[in-house]
């Protein structure tokens, strides 16, 4: 095993630091964020930080850096909090990728990276037409971390679209039948193929792979 | 499309709210973590919430729920702040899930679900010997959540341990290269095939997928 140590890690380049700890937790879900100014002006931006928070109620955070190109996204969400969350699926991958470049505020990033914006339910805030799992949500609370000036952003789900041959009896959607992709550290996509789905697990009980 | 609104959602049976919000953010890492307890009892607990927090300080974050299995690393942690999180990858995919299970406090995971422990660079927790990236860190800080109750574990990463092949020159991790998995919901596991690297993102310039 090769070791990179506290030391190692501090001394890097920063672009290598970046490489070394963006791709160092795993893969990572790709979604895109939309939003909208005061002037109407639509924002989307790539996020890779999503957390599932809980289901009920049913909310979820993710982390916006200051200096990003999502500041755009969160100067919008202070105003206006209402947002959504597209997932990026194999068919625009380059679309996706190319919403993090650093575009003025007053560009649309659905203009520039080719994506269609709909909106779906009354919800104000604008979904990625492409999409083919997508939800809207509200911005709860804004976490600052003093260590680095980051934001964690806490949202509540309002609505969710899909695709109907994504969603199961139980409710679990199978994200890899819309082709969802995953990102692992700033610029790698991946596909991803089901190994399947695992019993519930108890002490001294074998799991099994279900049959679905 | 099909819509679940905020109604449906509320209305839905538990299982199935909780199998429907636990898949819609996407694809998460898979990571187990390791802790110890003050009767030196180590602790392995499944984990999908890991996100990426920033490069410089090295951190990142991830969510514990107080009524979920992982209960006895959030214990450990505030005793003991240091914990080990190791990549599962498929061959050691059975084993990571049965860390879910609830296993009384005074049991450790490692013997139970077959999993090696490991000491390295003198950290004091566990690491998973069968897991081919992992790394240790100290917590900093937990942010309880007051909608859920759920917390949220800020950490700094101290050293990475890695197989060799999965670092490049630059020093991106290709996790692809060590069958690392990734899980959507509660219990499908996915394979990762990489689709490729693209280049950095800029107005006006053409996306191109990186020849490595």
């Amino acid at each position: 095993m090769r070791l990179i140590n506290k030391d190692e890690i501090n001394n890097l380049e920063s672009r290598k630091r970046a490489a070394l700890i963006n791709s160092l937790i795993g893969v990572k879900a790709a979604n895109m964020i939309g939003t909208q100014d005061q002037q109407s002006v639509h924002n989307l931006s790539l996020i890779s930080s999503l957390f599932h928070l809980g289901a009920s109620p049913a909310m979820f955070g993710f982390v916006i850096r200051p200096d990003s190109v999502a500041r755009d996204t969160l100067n919008n969400l202070r105003m206006h909090p209402f947002l959504t969350i597209n997932h990026v699926n194999s068919n625009i991958v380059k679309n996706a990728h190319q919403t993090s470049a650093r575009y003025d505020s007053e560009v649309s990033e659905f203009d520039k990276c080719e994506l269609e914006s709909e909106y779906l339910n009354d919800h104000p805030a604008p979904f990625v037409k492409e999409s083919k799992i997508k939800f809207s949500a509200k911005m709860l609370r804004e976490i600052k971390i003093p260590e680095n000036g980051t934001h964690i952003l806490i949202c509540e789900i309002i609505d969710v679209h899909l695709a109907p041959s994504t969603l199961g009896d139980d409710f679990f959607i199978d994200i890899t039948k819309t082709d969802t992709v995953g990102v692992s550290g700033l610029d790698q996509y991946l596909d991803l193929k089901a190994l399947g789905r695992l019993s519930y697990a108890k002490p001294k009980m074998a799991l099994k792979w279900l049959k679905l």
